[in-house]
């Protein structure tokens, strides 16, 4: 058995940041840094919906702080830090919590992104976890999602549909196509689905060069869909030309092996990729910056308010998808 | 069916603040005002550990936005808004979101505490809230919990044990006690438990005045030994006079009534109380304050590094309890 203070000296508390006051106090408190403007994310994982009850506690500690820090990648921000409020199952041992907290404090340390607070809960279901990360931003530069206009060009960084033909991996081991891939491939995809790499690294780029940005969580399209309707401007939409959307060797391999998997690439989600607006005269500064940053980013399209498809194949014809992204709904 | 972003937009929407963006970016976004420190907190509230499943939805919200509201206050800091993850479990109706956003809404308002951002996912199990809550205070003023010396008077707002009582009151609604208690009693006693009341306005006077703080949440005993531990000093501990703790009339009552009621009183916790420790010659200035800002404050004891007991009765003895606060624990 081990108690909520016992949990939290042993295995939170040495990842404490400064601010934290080592966990000790009712409250975390932050000295801003002048001429900064304060980033705030909130995002929640929870098992059997995020992941799956038997990954890897460190993979599960990982993935909830990524997906917090994609989304300060995505605005340009630094991160400086994080409170996490964890809900335990009853019957939970500490060797998990052991490992948890030892992928989690690699992950801040890697990151500089310290435990700043939280709380610790007993679960009536399933572990959960809630993370809200906090970032800085010169005053006045953080990247918003809707100041994208017409004419901008769309990129993204990384590679799209990895992580989503991972979680297919999990879910059909057995299908044609997943029996077909190579082992190094398969592994690829299922890392990409257990561990987000947040693009933190592009920061400075996004800052810099890009008009409007969002991380890419739900599913590509859906995403792109999501950030022209932000920006307000009646009519506006994404153009995609599908063929310029990156893919990783492994997801070309899989598409080659059984074409249908283009709707979970495109539209699948858990990609942590960062989808960009930049004027096309800043696109060539705004890819040098992020190939030196050491995550090259890809030209997939532009926003338009043109009547033209919105998914295009190589032959300029629109490609029907079934659904644009993942979306949770509640069925009363 | 309710899909997540129709729900946000329907439901969650209208409580964003302006550093919420409309919900619509990746993140909230907040200028410091200058000259102030960043307060940070967050407590996450489960379904069938800290309310019933079938509590009125508006009163569940009240308690988790409330509960985080508590912690700034004793913090002294002033609130600026919160974060909000909402696990939604998959059989919930609209009714269900439409009144606990209704009371989350007119909370946020009282507060002068918008919502700011956060997540809305499908639980696996019941239903969770985690909060984080914002506050600024001014620079290098936040009242710590770590800053209490021997020779500080203990003080607490408002009335202990309510709440506590409160919850026995369901659990144990036919007990002798409580089938004696009149009914206007009862009601007050289901009511703190249902809603905390959180002592923002006590935040002026706390920064003036005390020299440490923290919020009561898991019962006043262990908290206030936690108090004195916190504060680093070998042998500091409370000495807690339990005929002054602050009782009210319904809690009075139910005591008379049932004097091994005294353990609940003093160590179930859920009072959402500010304790605090002030120099004695400060005391008047703080008990004037509070009194001024609408809630009373009422002296308890002081910290000592004498051998004394820690909790002694009218005539001066020890009073042993079985317990000093509630504490989740694991069991392997």
């Amino acid at each position: 058995m081990i108690a909520e203070d016992a949990l939290i000296a042993r295995y939170l508390a040495p990842l404490a940041g400064p601010g934290a006051l080592g966990l000790r106090d009712d409250a975390a408190l932050i000295v801003p840094p002048p001429g900064m403007d304060l980033v705030l994310t909130k995002d929640a994982l929870v098992a059997g919906v995020h992941f799956f009850s038997d990954d890897p506690p460190a993979s599960i500690a990982r993935k909830a702080l990524r997906v917090n820090l994609s989304d300060l990648a995505a605005k340009g921000a630094t991160p400086a830090g994080f409170l996490m409020a964890l809900a335990l199952p009853a019957d939970l041992d500490e060797s998990w919590i052991a490992a948890f907290a030892a992928g989690l404090g690699e992950d801040a340390r890697t990151y500089a992104c310290p435990l700043l607070g939280g709380d610790t809960v007993r679960a009536a279901g399933g572990l959960s976890i809630s993370i809200t990360a906090l970032g800085w931003c010169d005053s006045g530069k953080m990247v918003r999602r809707t100041s994208g206009r017409a004419g901008q060009t769309l990129l993204v960084s990384g590679s799209i549909g990895d992580a989503a033909l991972g979680l297919r991996l999990r879910l059909e081991p057995d299908a044609p196509w997943a029996r077909a891939l190579p082992g190094p491939l398969r592994a690829h995809l299922a890392d990409r689905y257990l561990h987000p790499y947040p693009r933190n690294a592009l920061a400075g780029a996004i800052t810099a060069h890009a008009a409007a940005a969002m991380d890419v969580s739900d599913g590509l399209l859906g995403d792109a869909v999501k950030l022209a309707a932000a920006c307000g401007i009646k009519g506006l939409h994404p153009r995609i030309l599908l063929d310029r959307v990156p893919l990783s060797p492994a997801a070309r391999a899989a598409l080659a092996l059984a074409p249908d998997l283009l709707q979970t690439i495109m539209a699948g989600g858990d990609d942590y990729e960062v989808l960009m607006a930049a004027d096309p005269d800043t696109v060539p500064a705004l890819l040098a910056a992020c190939a030196a940053a050491g995550c090259e980013a890809s030209v997939i399209g532009e926003l338009t308010l043109a009547e033209d498809p919105a998914f295009v194949g190589a032959d300029g014809s629109a490609v029907p998808f079934s659904s644009l992204s993942f979306q949770h709904d509640w069925t009363a």
